[in-house]
């Protein structure tokens, strides 16, 4: 792989641009951004070696898509029209039903590889984008089997030599899943932030009196809007399901909490507790 | 100050035992705890340097309390009728309008600083005492002109000279506040962990989805449910209170999912963006 072309310069793609530049030195890097801004920016700060367009994606040897996954369902099928016959497109989105949708019936098919990365940061944009980000983290591949095999051996190639390890998955398993895993904890985050926002324009100093807990628990509500509202559009029914469930959750809490029942709170957070061992096998 | 009482050697109560001993070498600090095994621990971390009982607090000069909050309601009194005439006590509860009331009509009322360092992790016991955990922090003192000012002066000199930062606040809008800033942060986190955990025991592998962005937002599930009940319940109307917005939240959310009003739901992340300054300003 000699030319790659980066679609989105943001904290995903700019961070899988570095380290294919620290691994694979012989590489030129392409970028192609709507945002000329980043574009600028990438080019300046190293994450990309060119700036291109899509007209140039004949020449690749591998394309990187990490854009909003409702412009990936949209480009992805012109993406695929453009490039050569052994050339790799990789995407990166948080959904897969409706990106894997989108190509299933493109003659390209088995020139793409459906990926989600889980990896990020609250931040955005490619100022955003570290080395080593992808170190020890997990890449979920949904439907392997429609990618060339040779296709195949060469994303994980890639993968393994920046540090990931892979989990093969169905894209219906995935979304669902997903929604527990990583969406709800955003809308969680969120949440929680414009709970207290909304507090404070009534009670000044509140946020004076928060700690690094509400830091931690806060912190996805940093996220990009434009990088989750088609998220949660995509997995619409999955994320309905698992607000349900969160909902319901917090309110047996809180009427447990009006009916005086402290030793059942005890036990909703004592069984909860165990999050501690999962959490270890996280990292 | 000469000999320091520790009433709780848990993370709290042993991170002020090590950073008092880091700046104050002549202080002897006497660790008190009902849990045998850790005051055995505190001892040989040299969290403390000795071992000491209730009946031993006439000669201490400083008692730090920091224990689970309906615990101090009941011995605060208890405390301050074996004290010395100039001794103070000081506490470190979450909650402070149960806790001012307990004490409220003593004859050593003058002799305690009610007391709430924003400051902690989710772990617990003497084990989970660190250096340097209240640099830069918050301490809130509640209810200051109750307190002899001399006794003040003493508290103000050893908070400055861990690294403390100092906001006054009457015990009832601490409590209303708190709840919102750190009450509400542990419960969200606590449904969070619940919510997935209930998920993955039907859908295996779920956990082997989850990033960070997971673990920082369900890090709080980690507490101790036996420092939190009591919290909860001293404080259960302000609580209440933030879980009725934060549902009404969340639920506003699912329903504009379920209208399709992804217009409103980008709004709605992208006000809550503002959380960023604010937590900038929290370091």
């Amino acid at each position: 792989m000699k030319k790659i072309y980066m679609i989105g310069i943001g904290l995903i793609g700019g961070s899988f641009a570095i380290d294919i530049k620290k691994h694979f030195p012989e590489v030129v890097i392409y970028g192609i951004d709507t945002n000329e801004n980043h574009l600028n920016n990438a080019k300046e700060l190293g994450v990309i070696d060119e700036k291109a367009t899509l007209a140039d994606l004949e020449n690749a040897d591998l394309v990187i898509v990490s854009i909003p996954v409702d412009v990936t369902v949209t480009l992805l099928p012109i993406i695929l029209d453009k490039i050569s016959e052994n050339s790799l497109v990789i995407d990166a989105g948080s959904t897969k039903e409706a990106i894997c949708k989108a190509v299933e019936h493109h003659p390209k098919r088995r020139n793409f590889l459906a990926c989600h990365p889980i990896a990020g940061t609250e931040k955005s944009g490619p100022t955003a984008a570290i080395s080593g980000l992808y170190v020890g983290k997990t890449n979920i591949i949904c439907e392997v089997e429609k990618t060339t095999f040779k296709l195949q051996e060469k994303a994980l190639n890639l993968f393994s030599t920046i540090g990931m390890r892979i989990r093969y998955m169905d894209p219906v398993s995935h979304d669902k899943h997903i929604a527990y895993v990583s969406h709800l904890s955003h809308i969680s985050a969120f949440m929680l932030g414009k709970t207290v926002i909304n507090k404070a324009k009534n009670e000044r100093d509140i946020f004076d009196m928060a700690g690094s807990g509400f830091e931690s628990t806060v912190r996805l509500a940093k996220s990009s809007p434009a990088m989750w509202t088609p998220i949660f559009k995509q997995n619409k029914e999955n994320v309905i399901e698992t607000l349900d469930a969160y909902i319901n959750n917090l309110k047996r809490f809180k009427e447990l909490m009006e009916r005086d029942n402290f030793s059942e709170i005890f036990n909703e957070m004592e069984n909860t507790n165990y999050i501690k061992q999962i959490l270890n096998g996280i990292k």
